[in-house]
């Protein structure tokens, strides 16, 4: 396996290379194309369908279509098809399924059953080869290239760039992102370089060297990035890591804050982040340590992952990285392998 | 304040006269005629949108929308709306807000928008007099009167049976739960009597007494319950409770799970029970110390919380209650009030 960690830390590295890749005709032209179809047809609303990390990607293409398509959009459970036995009527739908490997059976099976009631059907994958990718209508191949780890980092952010690019062609009529929204993307290799380059991530990881627990949390676009980053923190440190909306953590979870229990709290420079302050001043009256992911300093935070200032929009594209690199420093110092943690596999299969 | 948990002593023990009182023709019937409202205006598809315990009850309302009615159905962040304005179209979709006070401002906007964009729109709520009740074209009153402590438990196994009623109401077509039917829900009275007579949950929580942390998981229709459990053991004995599905937990977080890592699995006795014998062979190999809640004894488990035997679809009903005294009983081991958690208040105000 080489250098514990130095697969996590490969697939973390290349992830402005993968934004880079992803822009370029040669992978941003195929996703136009999917989004024209998706237009012409006109669904009334999109269903996503996802696991694990594939799930916090889905999270974010459901607030993407709901805010910038005026679409409702919702996660469907698996289950409730797979297990139950559902035959839901999505023929006014666009069904999304989202996965790295495209190997969930239970993924595929949603698909092929939301495709036979006669649902528009996408697979978001990085594998053109696998079966979600066989059994949707459509395909979009998030391009991230082979992933070391076992924990994905660059798969997941490049699912939520194509989810963006194909949201934003949508919204431009014709599938092609329009001119001005494709400058405002083609910064994000570079912004994405400025927030890696930030040493704070690997600095702060020795304090929660001995935490037992840990929350985080973020509003709206945000709140994909907290879960993510609690997933992460879960699967390579083994660090219980409670993730809450803003508004959820107010609804009985703020009872577990204390002086012991670290919060990473995302906040951007926008409405979400405005919608953070009351949760970060309840916080703050609790005396928890609060460690901020944004590009402002809070009044109150212990300390901050700086990232640049983007619309929020964008921001979940730049928020993870130090999150990212914070999970594989934490796992390093507490003598974890990132690259292979205990118990998981890299494709998992669930009926 | 009393006795500490002495309300929420009262408040579980309640539980079977709620049922009681919601099947009698004097709450049942309104919600019938809520039932034929819906049938009459045929929606496309079902959005929920809550909040804490009342997201877990909408969680339930969803898969029996999608497994009974073969509607899809989907829970909506209200944030997309209230922070970041969205407005999506949702003029072929039944919009349910559920809120035990029905206080809560941005469900109530949620449920505004919704209607102005000519959803049809569904509170239910504890309280026919609030904010949320009166923004909604048709209202559910759930009737389980006053609750003494702040956690909730009887206004959510009330929701539970208020969304059954409705939902098996509109799958009869007249909007009346079928004869049959009835019948059945008529048991479910005595059966939770049944399942709050059992002491196991009692004896157990001095187990927990110094859990650093604790899973809980269960499929399908015990997935709300296993998402309650652990919110209601967070906020009253601040024990750190991650909850996820069968299939999510093998998606990462299994890496969690050791000898020292106490697991709640909620295990019935139908298609997601058996969906969760995986979950549970991979536990076993984890070494992980497993309480199951259900009907059955499971091999290798630790200790079981008994129900009664029902179909799957009503278990929700039952699962809780047993749950609800562990958290009750854990709390008071652990020297807190369960009936006034620190940091939390009965209405809680989020926008």
């Amino acid at each position: 396996m080489g250098t514990p960690g130095a697969g996590m830390a490969a697939d973390i590295a290349e992830q402005p290379g993968v934004y880079a890749g992803l822009l370029e005709p040669a992978h941003a032209d195929p996703i136009a194309a999917v989004a024209a179809a998706i237009v012409e047809r006109r669904p009334r609303h999109v269903v996503f369908t996802a696991r694990g990390t594939s799930d916090h990607a889905a999270l974010y293409g459901a607030y993407l279509t709901e805010i910038r398509l005026g679409l409702p959009a919702g996660l469907a459970s698996p289950s409730a098809v797979t297990v139950f036995g559902a035959r839901p009527d999505l023929s006014d739908a666009l069904v999304v399924g989202v996965s790295q490997s495209g190997g969930s059976p239970d993924l595929t099976e949603v698909v092929r059953v939301a495709r036979e009631s006669g649902a528009l059907t996408l697979a978001i994958t990085n594998n053109p080869d696998s079966a979600l990718a066989g059994a949707a209508e459509l395909h979009i191949d998030v391009a991230a290239g082979h992933e070391r780890a076992v924990a994905a980092t660059k798969t997941y952010t490049a699912e939520l760039l194509a989810l963006l690019l194909l949201v934003e062609g949508i919204r431009g009529g014709s599938g092609s992102v329009p001119a001005d929204e494709m400058r405002t993307l083609a910064s994000l290799p570079g912004l994405a370089e400025t927030a890696l380059a930030d040493p704070t991530a690997a600095d702060l990881a020795p304090r929660y060297r001995f935490a037992a627990r840990l929350v985080t949390t973020g509003r709206g676009y945000a709140y994909p990035t907290a879960r993510e980053a609690a997933l992460k923190l879960m699967e390579t440190s083994y660090l219980p890591a409670l993730s809450f909306s803003g508004a959820d953590l107010l609804h009985g979870p703020l009872a577990l804050a204390d002086p012991d229990v670290p919060v990473l709290a995302v906040v951007g420079a926008g409405p979400g982040g405005a919608a953070m302050r009351e949760v970060l001043t309840r916080l703050d009256e609790r005396r928890a340590d609060v460690v901020t992911v944004g590009p402002a300093d809070v009044p109150g935070a212990t300390a901050r992952l700086a990232v640049p200032e983007v619309d929020e929009r964008l921001a979940p594209l730049l928020d993870i990285l130090p999150l990212q690199r914070l999970a594989l420093a934490l796992a390093l110092a507490r003598g974890e392998n990132p690259d292979a943690p205990r118990g998981l596999a890299k494709v998992t299969s669930t009926l």
